[in-house]
């Protein structure tokens, strides 16, 4: 497929997905294939663990859904199907998922913005459902989410004026991970990135499964977090990773500068694999 | 009824009521059947949406529920079903509830404000539940309302102690919706009501509906909002006001300024409904 | 058995558990069997209504577990074991457990703060779970812990990251109960204790109890509360209590100023107290 409203960039482990589709980044029905068709290829990709979704536009992360497809008519359902798929493919897409949110996300743009791991909010981010004001509830898991997040009483206030939500306000009311100010946006995600980089992907999955049981069942989230414990601490591989940790100072006040001894352990599993690359 | 203790006041799609009993708006059980006579009387009235309950004492909100009635005898055991029935009965009111609290709520009295939908408080308020003193724990719901806002570590430091908690705190760990200066008060509810007299009564009971099931079952949740957003899409009244939105500017960068276009959409809307009268 | 890292300190009914392991309070096995003795003795000590856990270490209230223990031989799965047993330990005490964090806790040492009830970090404290670097996941509640706390989005960051969490961000994410300036401490600790101390462990029981289980059932908390309430207020000691509030000033505006009229109502109780005693 050709992108034509998305600017698809992967280096390393890191995929940018940057949208400019028209004067708002309307959720339009062929904007919602584009981006099922990336989330798609991303998924088969496993050298990418993490999804930066950002926008181009320097007003809006994204409007909402083209309101042409809210009705009875053929198009429209397949549009508004395609739009509840879109964000269940974002929940589950297999690497960790950021949106940087550097302008207005209203109705599916904000849903769409909700549906990824993790989202940073700037000084010029404004996040609302206003969809009340055309007789329809969000339909993309929004209510949910903003019920999930701010609560009874905040989701109601929230919803039912369907007023903006500044990101500060949202950080404050755990509607967004962080305010995150834009002249620092790329620091903090590279301070963020940098650590999940190293990650083994089956680790990922299995903190997020632990997490998403927890929320509706703490006793049995309990017992696989213990169970996957002892499981890992068998390990070889862990072995060879506390090996490392405690020849660089670990269980010692050097643990005071733990990136320090974090970035030294890096450096030392780095020669490791350089020594048996060329042994093989 | 003859009202002795409430001023109630009802203007287009908003009802006031004043509560001015005694020296500190003790929840005697004369209040309690004066406000569940108020309640019922609103729920049968279909024009009124918003309710806020505010109190004309300089320094109470509510102290809390009447002390004489905390014992086995025969008033005192009606007194009690009476209050934790109020409770239920605000918590069930069909109108989107406030609580301008801008004194003091203790015990009853902050029991009371956590039934409602939405809780503003002031520089003057103090909430607190400081049962435990008189050997009983809160029975207006006051401990379960805690332990789901603060969660169980907060809320434990919250109802083992017993102390006021004020405003910008109750707002930071989210146990109230919002602090609000009181000189904002007025301002404020202005702007949070004004687009809640435009939403039909259905909306506000689907919007209300999906989050109480959401905080619940959040997979049910997400069908149910899936649901009724495509059976919204179908009704012509979403398809009328969709082309009046899109008419005024939606989709496009107009959208930057939404509450100058939604002002536009309401103007037309009531030309629409003008001509209509004319017509009939 | 002998205390060799621990110092305690039991004055009326409040505990001083004081940690000094080594050069980062490592939670070895022996510190752990150490911990368990100590908790088990202050089960049984009827008069300890409130335990407080601090640190003697410059540096780190912990470290994390001994990574020693972290394998598949005989001694490291007792270890295992033992610190699992640790947690739940703490979280099942009968008394008001108090973290104070003037450090560093990392991995077991951080998992060792969320076990209590209530946690207070200084501007020196960190928290963090970067059991990850090392391919295992959290295993003493951690992981459950961060997606209770910090919600789904915030969890997947602070896991999967590992990263260091400051005293500020942790209470204003709602992570630990709230941040304390080191030099407020004593202060904070003195004013949050002293209501404590009056407390019949019954009562302290009573909230837990329906904290407990308002988190996973709203409907059947609901329904213990009001049970509790109907109870209590049947007892002579309330009739008792409620008596001595309204003699000082209850259900009046000298209510304003409650701490001044539970302070005469506990002068008024002990010269009950002392008047019985000469009696008998």
């Amino acid at each position: 497929m050709k992108l034509k409203s998305i600017k698809l960039n992967v280096e390393n482990a890191t995929a940018n997905v940057i949208i400019n589709h028209g004067e708002v980044n309307i959720l339009s029905n062929e904007l919602i294939l584009e981006l099922q068709h990336v989330i798609s290829e991303l998924n088969k990709d496993a050298q990418v663990k993490i999804v930066i979704f950002r926008s181009m536009n320097e007003h809006f992360f994204s409007a909402h859904l083209d309101l042409n497809l809210i009705n009875h008519e053929k198009e429209g359902i397949t549009g508004m199907n395609n739009f509840m798929k879109l964000i269940e493919d974002i929940k589950n897409m297999r690497a960790i998922t950021f949106a940087i949110v550097n302008g207005i996300a209203r109705g599916g743009g904000n849903e769409f913005v909700m549906a990824c791991d993790i989202a940073y909010g700037t000084e010029n981010a404004v996040f609302a459902q206003p969809e009340l004001n055309t007789n329809i509830p969000p339909g993309g898991q929004g209510t949910v989410q903003a019920a999930l997040r701010l609560g009874r009483s905040r989701a109601l206030e929230f919803l039912l004026t369907g007023a903006d939500m500044d990101a500060p306000t949202a950080e404050r009311f755990g509607y967004i991970t962080r305010y995150v100010p834009s002249h620092s946006i790329e620091q903090t995600l590279q301070q963020v990135i940098t650590p999940l980089t190293f990650l083994d992907q089956r680790n990922i999955d299995m903190i997020k499964e632990i997490i998403d049981l927890a929320i509706h069942d703490e006793k049995a989230a309990i017992q696989l977090e213990r169970k996957m414990f002892i499981e890992r601490a068998e390990e070889e591989k862990t072995q060879y990773l506390i090996g490392k940790v405690i020849k660089h100072g670990a269980q010692t006040s050097r643990e005071i500068h733990i990136e320090e001894l974090l970035a030294d352990v890096v450096a030392d599993i780095t020669q490791d694999m350089i020594k048996q690359q060329k042994n093989n």
